[in-house]
């Protein structure tokens, strides 16, 4: 286990810290898994602050922070590293597992569920006791330095049947589940982020909400925060804020007039 | 957000300025977008004017403009870049999302859920608040400057099921809609951009609107402001208008006998 | 617009000028898409002469042909061009396209239906009014000189579900349909092509028209003009005409043995 | 046309000519197909002797002879030729359809429809009046000589839906169809090729057309005149008939047991 | 066969050797296979301790040990060994199955089904009487020592349909079945993994005993003894019971709010 | 036809033969398929002595062996050779078909219906009178000499409909049809190959049988000879028959928990 006498210690009022409101324990879940060496796992809608919360704990914790967005076509070789042709010479180059091996830094794969089923298995021995990494291609194997993390976030509201995570693999992982900011936090964090004055995040909040409540009927996916910081935006620098709403809040999410039309009564009705 | 001597000030009559029409206040929600460093997401059908707008945009805003057309087999390395062999070394070649960044441009990908996923996910960390791109190739990590920008759009008309934009990729787009013109603002254009005579225009709009009328039900997509433009030109050209409609308003909207020949009788009722 | 001084004007009785018998005034309409940068696209059954009347036009209007027969595997390199390993050195080697545009000449794509998506798309930006190619592997821009020109075909015919030209596609080209010639322009071509005596001809036009109208019923697609010069070739060199057209007008047309035995009923039914 | 005296005018008895057993005029419109620069499609069951017919009429013509068995993963360069990289240099090898063209040779692509899709494409420009090929890799255009051919064959017994000839590919051939050799001329084949007595042949001969006569019952194909051959070389070394038959004729035909059942009742029947 | 005078005779209390507490004969019958040069297949849920197994095997066998966790992807390259380019020639490098039969090591292939088919085929001449490699890139054939052994596992539990092991590979397989230990040597297990007290750890197994008769209803597969530890190691540092309970052995199972509802009543209800 | 003072007439007790009981006349049959160049294919169950026959022949025959495992993934020019990078040069590497041809070698394919269709293709040429392969990478043409035999074997138990021969392949083969051992001569195999008391292999033997009884109900295919091999090798090495019957002949054959309990009662029962 890592002691205490770790740069969390030093927490209260860093100030290059990315701004995360806590909703829970989630900080103290995460620093125990990290102290222990047990890989996390987030769950939660897109644009939640998944992504900002392993900022915000990567620099609480003081490791370097490795962050690969997963997709369709992301092999093992992506994560690992490769052989490049350098003057006539293959050399080998890191990829950001092994780099955040090296490092003892965090590596936070975002949408694991969309990577290729080889880089799932490539973490296998990564997450369990051994916390090694064999580079077939090199001939090296890597042990994980205690300070090392595997953090990985998934989005179980639109996880498709084909893709999802094995239980071989999920049952690797501590996990914690997030959801929207209350009401309050959120509009302070709209606030905050884009300098509009708070009794004005107030109603945006308000209509995210109400949008957020449609998802499953008309909507794949409520609005997220980053959604209502962009009409915060727009609206601070001068745009009605019926303008900023309809750009910024409804048309992203849906392309169907009649859902298009339902979403601006929403937002309507929520102004009051 | 990105002062307000920009070059937009200059605005008013720009001698090289690509000739745009505008219907509302797309401009200003663009540029205010801009200023803010937001990704916009243009939602409209085929040959509007959303490649058009981008352009006119751009040069008002005096940044350099690249344009992607994304397509099936678009990767990521065709964004960023990839190395190429020369005089038996690698040598690294940016792409045209990686040149944006380095020079503060406007990267414009039309059509952009026909691209491949791996693409779209290589947008995000460029499209949230971190704006940086890491090439996991080179161990490069760009941040963007202010002036950068990126656009997209794609035609909800014929978006297929297979291949939308996810929600976690849309909520990070403020979102325009376009449609046709008015027929007053594009008989204008028609007669602006081929020479043609206005009131030998009207009659092809005319005609183009009604045909508009049949999109869902004999037609895929409705005739585009640039059929119009390839009709009035063969016109201005000497052509018989009877010929030069069949060839650039009729032929190319389906290839069913039965469809052309209401096509047909849609275009001579629309002449009166 | 090319001004009327051009090769065309020398018309007439061209010596090495291809064959073409016009059967309406798709010269003049092709003419003028070339005098006025529109690109072309060419619909009609196999075998009725399209590709001979792009060879026609080009050779009329004196400008070199460079002819792709699209197809499942053919990519956007395949036209744009590639880098080959020369020496241990990478060098460019243009493709059909990016040539086409260097020198002038027309591009014909034959069955454009048949390339995999990335090849029109990338045929996007040349064909609207920037006319312009970007070779992202050598970031090189090129503008089309105005005697460049864009020409496409395909069969509506065999057209299938999943491969057809998108909208925004299909709305970039200024359309035309081919059919077959009327019956004496046949036999008189067929003439032409073989030396085969005219009235010799006529019966093996008769009995192309009879199969052509069994399309849709037996057969996938009717005879087409190239198998009666195949025909009238064998019996001109002193075949029997009942083996000739049996070779060359029927067993291509079809494998089923009852298909077979019908073809051979109409057959003699038209020979009378 | 090629003049009346080439090779073929040499015929009769020429030494080293493959064995060929004609059942009609099929070498006459072949020689026609050839001296006439037509490409011809031969069809015809599995093993009945399209291969022999090709390379007779090679070797009558006196035309070298390149014989291509198609397959799902044939490519176009396959046919073409490609680059291969030699003392760091890439050096263009061509393939046979290259080959074939600069030699005036015959090309023979067997079972065509089991190609990939831009392998026949690649055949159109060779098949039309143009003759020519065009090696986009290079930049060379190939003009066939007069003594060029190109032969393809199929099995219509067992072409699939998803792999058949397109017509616009079919209509580009001079076709003729096959089947087994009537029962004389096969026992006749048969001893010649084995050197067993022809009045132990006959019975062999009998034994496969009864067992041509299930296919499509409990068969997809008949026993070929190859099968007949084999059996008859196995009686010629020594072995009994029951069991070079079933090793030779039935075994290779099914592998189900009660299929192998009735093919051996069959067989005794046939023999009497 | 290896004589007795082997390590494993030394066994007892190896001071490194990795710790497995054994429910039955296995190791017997693992120490018989390998000193019999027999191939053995593992049976068992995820996390049941199959691995650990194979560790505290290869220990107690004095054999080095190669593991690779079998996927999609995984080629029989990656297990045999490919070349790679340095400093401008191809050097072989030897992959984990290629340095096993070198070294007399022993090969343990992760969820074996997961491979593509040409690696389990690749194994069939190493798993018989042969137990040869060939290396057809090299041209070398490898012969195994006798203390070289190749184990493979699979969880039939989530076998799926697409990929199973075809006859001809299981049959070349020593097999034997792992399931859970049980309670008191599963709490004795966790016990000596954290250094929770093991009353402490008591009541976790019997949590996760519940949770596992859900398997088939609600969940895919029960709670593995490595989530046990988890939940341990988290109560260890000082986390409330519920707390860890929930991140380490409920919200790795579901995503499915109401499902998640269910296992908490169940874990409480085992708590008493 | 090669003449009979070949190494087989030195047939009797050559002390290196593998060992082979015959059960019929397979051996005779396979000599003279290779005397008179046939192609053999052979046809039976998983371990059933398929694999160990061709041994057997190729050392009575004195002919050396190349045996390739077929899989999905094997492809054409895994059989004739590749080109490889040596010394910055590209240099051919024969595989083992072009190896087997050149020594007069006897090549076996293992389960050929699970390689892709290029490789069946392949061996077209070299199956038939031409006896020929045409390596296109190199331009060379080798003729097999009478020495060269192929031999492919498959499982039609478990030969799946979209894998199956093309009739155009089958019928290059002379086939043979292989089977379990009848009991007595089993026992005496598996008492030879593990030196087991033949009276304490009896039983094993009757067990597998009832087994095999099984197969289409329960299982997919029957218990193998080799694994009788295995259980009495465990119970040579002293384990109790119980659980090496359970190990080697029950836990491999299923995972289905009611079938392993169906195996054992069946498995009490055969052995009374």
């Amino acid at each position: 286990m890592i002691p205490a006498t770790s740069p969390l210690a030093a927490n209260g009022d860093t100030p290059d810290l990315p701004f995360y409101a806590a909703s829970g324990d989630e900080c103290m879940l995460f620093e125990q898994a990290w102290r222990n060496r047990l890989p996390v796992l987030l769950k939660g809608p897109t644009g939640c602050g998944k992504t900002r919360f392993v900022a915000h704990m990567a620099a609480r914790l003081g490791r370097p922070l490795y962050t690969v967005a997963c997709h369709d076509d992301l092999t093992a070789a992506d994560l690992t590293g490769r052989h490049l042709l350098k003057g006539g010479e293959t050399v080998w180059a890191d990829g950001p597992l092994t780099r955040a091996m090296r490092e003892g830094a965090i590596l936070y794969l975002d949408e694991v569920v969309e990577a290729r089923k080889d880089v799932t298995v490539v973490l296998h021995p990564v997450t369990d006791d051994r916390r090694t990494l064999t580079l077939e291609r090199t001939g090296e194997t890597l042990l994980a330095p205690p300070e090392f993390m595997l953090v990985v976030s998934y989005n179980p509201g639109y996880q498709n049947v084909l893709k999802s995570l094995k239980p071989s693999t999920r049952q690797r992982f501590v996990a914690m589940e997030f959801g929207y900011p209350d009401p309050d936090t959120e509009a302070a964090i709209v606030a905050s982020e884009t300098g509009l004055a708070p009794d004005r995040c107030v109603p945006l909040v308000r209509i995210a909400n109400a949008l957020r409540d449609l998802k499953g009927q008309d909507l794949d996916e409520g609005a997220s925060t980053r959604l209502i910081v962009y009409a915060a935006t727009l609206i601070k620098a001068g745009m009605k804020p019926a303008a900023a709403i309809d750009a910024a809040l409804l048309q992203p999410l849906s392309d169907d007039p009649d859902v298009q039309a339902a979403l601006a009564r929403v937002a309507d009705l929520a102004l009051g």
